[in-house]
């Protein structure tokens, strides 16, 4: 089953909008089992439009395609739509009513282009869209499906949920997708892929394997088709538990699961708590524990000491040290971490120092150096890691190595 | 003059990743003076690949790739890159080396996987990539410039700066397109639209204004067209004074400029300091200022209190009044900036207290509520704002809103 996307809007082509829409219809489809081929974003022009579909028409089974509904007169699609499938436009009673409630409620008046948005192609069967004004328009031609809603998410969204995918599931009775995400940290992707060539050899057909890096953290995404959902689901699991044998020490979660998640729930499962103490990575170590909803049952706090004064005043690491060690040293930050674990009164405690430039580079501390320190119960644990060139990029990098260390030092890997 | 751009990635059409390349990428290409009318999304798959090329070969004057150039075996785009240019893969000794360089920097070996990212196509020109492994590729064909460029956004990002925007920039010399962009705070699309109506209906022909909102900060781009540089740019010019005539308490900087580089400015120019005592931004306040080069010249740190002890111990707010004013409270926040400052011994700091959600919001209190006080010599200035539901997206409005009180605070607005 072949299914195609296609997004409507002048405001993509340019850059301004993202285009989300594709992701989400995306990654709907391939949960109902069809192989999206092809996603196209195309401006609101009549020629771009057609071009588009008889691209797609007879090619795939169902064409989505969102955009270029809305009442002003730079959306076309309607009309275009009129003009491909040979039709003309008549006011749908319903659709009419609906426009007049919505407004009711708002309490604005109808005017000429609300009630052009009950016009609806002849041939077309009406999706009725209680989110917003204009309805969703589905055709067949050739064997292929199109359908075409609005390119506002929510309203996009209400339809497939609502009306399409229902009905497409209904239809095809079809080929079952199912995904696996192996979260991984401390290689780079050409290592894993080196260590993982022979397990990557040995799938079976109708499984693929993935890398999907991202800032030092590596998705590992195993993909299976088949019939029946059990023994694909049964076979998924049994790479996956190979991966584990494997790369035990790289993988730390599974699916989206961050870092900072993962080390939110060994956290709560130990009742432990955690504090920072921060200098290169200048709060983004706190920032990322503080995304995850609750985490002010583990996590107290930080104390960024961007200057080295204020490690010196409030974390109690000494002027000499700093002068005999540098800022950036095993010593400097391993003394950060002591510190703030008992400034905090905290199970754990995480610091950083680095070099994360473009500035403040020396030959033996070149700008991507960064010494990272734990401090627990189970003593204090140091690493330094070297990055890149770029400022925003080093910063992430440092952080995420930071809880890495951290991650490791709780499950005591 | 015409473009296309393709993302090649299984990810993009299972959904797994929204492509952000293409907007960026269409962005930069729509400045330079490109229509680009079509942006594709295709698997890692040979036949796709050859049949996206083939579609836009001779149809448009520069297509950008991005995709697939990845060490593993799910990336075939370089080899089939090939195929299409009837060429074979060599060795580039130079990239060779460039890689090595950045293997010994990390402290990896290398494997035979980063021996083969340096092995290109040897009829294209090679763009070296300073920002990872993968080189980036030009190659021409019946009129058509194809470009290849590893998915990564940094990357792209690099090589689309380095190489590919300066040179086709070059080469392309076309009508001129200007570019100027505004950057406000302080109000809602919808408003300054109707503040900006007369505005915008008086402009002339060839100069456009666009809205770009993004959490709170509302870019205003104008965009003119000409033939003659510096006519066009006059003409620009004085748009740009109607505005700050009309709006300047909401326009803060120009460009690309973020809040947190306008305050770096500042204080670099008062020769003042800054720290930070926050509650629920969590450390993104910190973050957002040293993500700014050189922000260790003004800024000198931040308590991240996010427990309540941490606020008494660390900056000695007292017990009875967080029990009596809540730690959501304009008492609480202003205790926090003004002990933050003597603390840190700077010149200004901010402290924020809210509730970012999801949990903890009260009927008086709801999530999306946060207390922002600045403090300084001049005094201590503090204010109420309330934002929506979703926790990471309050913590980023949060921030800019006390960034931006920070900011109206030292030039006394």
């Amino acid at each position: 089953m072949k299914a195609s996307i296609i997004t409507i809007g002048d405001e993509l082509l340019i850059g301004q909008t993202i285009d989300t829409n594709s992701a989400w219809m995306g990654a709907e489809l391939s949960k109902s089992g069809f192989d999206v081929y092809r996603m196209t974003s195309i401006h609101d022009r009549r020629e771009e439009i057609i071009y588009a579909l008889a691209e797609a028409e007879g090619k795939c089974d169902v064409v989505l395609i969102t955009g270029g509904l809305g009442p002003t007169s730079d959306d076309i699609t309607k009309q275009t739509l009129c003009n491909y499938f040979n039709t003309s436009l008549i006011v749908n009673d319903e659709v009419l009513r609906m426009i007049e409630g919505m407004m009711i409620r708002r309490n604005f008046p109808m005017n000429e282009n609300n009630r052009r948005q009950a016009e609806v192609p002849k041939t077309c069967r009406v999706l009725y869209n209680a989110a917003g004004t204009a309805p969703g328009m589905w055709f067949e031609k050739s064997g292929t499906i199109f359908i075409s809603m609005p390119g506002v998410p929510g309203e996009m969204k209400y339809l497939m949920t609502e009306h399409v995918l229902p009905e497409l599931n209904r239809r095809f009775t079809s080929q079952i997708i199912i995904h696996r995400n192996i979260m991984t940290y401390g290689t780079f992707e050409a290592k894993l892929a080196e260590i993982l060539s022979g397990f990557e050899s040995a799938l079976p057909e109708n499984i693929k394997l993935a890398y999907l890096p991202a800032s030092g953290v590596i998705k590992l995404r195993l993909t299976g088709t088949g019939i029946d959902h059990d023994s694909l689901s049964d076979s998924i699991n049994s790479q996956v538990r190979k991966l584990y044998e494997i790369i035990p020490e790289f993988i730390y979660g599974e699916d989206e699961e961050s870092l900072e998640m993962v080390i939110g729930k060994l956290l709560r499962s130990e009742n432990s708590t955690l504090c920072t103490a921060e200098s290169c990575t200048g709060g983004e170590i706190a920032h990322l524990l503080t995304t995850v909803a609750g985490s002010s049952a583990y996590y107290k706090g930080s104390v960024v000491a961007y200057s080295n004064s204020i490690k010196t005043q409030l974390l109690g690491i000494k002027e000499d040290t700093i002068i005999e060690n540098g800022a950036v040293s095993e010593k400097v930050v391993s003394e950060m971490a002591v510190a703030a674990r008992k400034l905090f009164k905290s199970g754990y405690s995480v610091a950083t120092s680095g070099v994360a430039g473009p500035d403040g580079g020396t030959d033996s501390k070149p700008v991507g150096t960064v010494w990272i320190a734990v401090d627990s119960d189970k003593g204090t644990v140091t690493e330094k890691r070297v990055f890149g060139n770029e400022r925003v990029p080093n910063i992430k990098r440092f952080s995420l190595a930071a809880l890495n260390l951290l991650r490791k030092q709780i499950i005591n890997q």
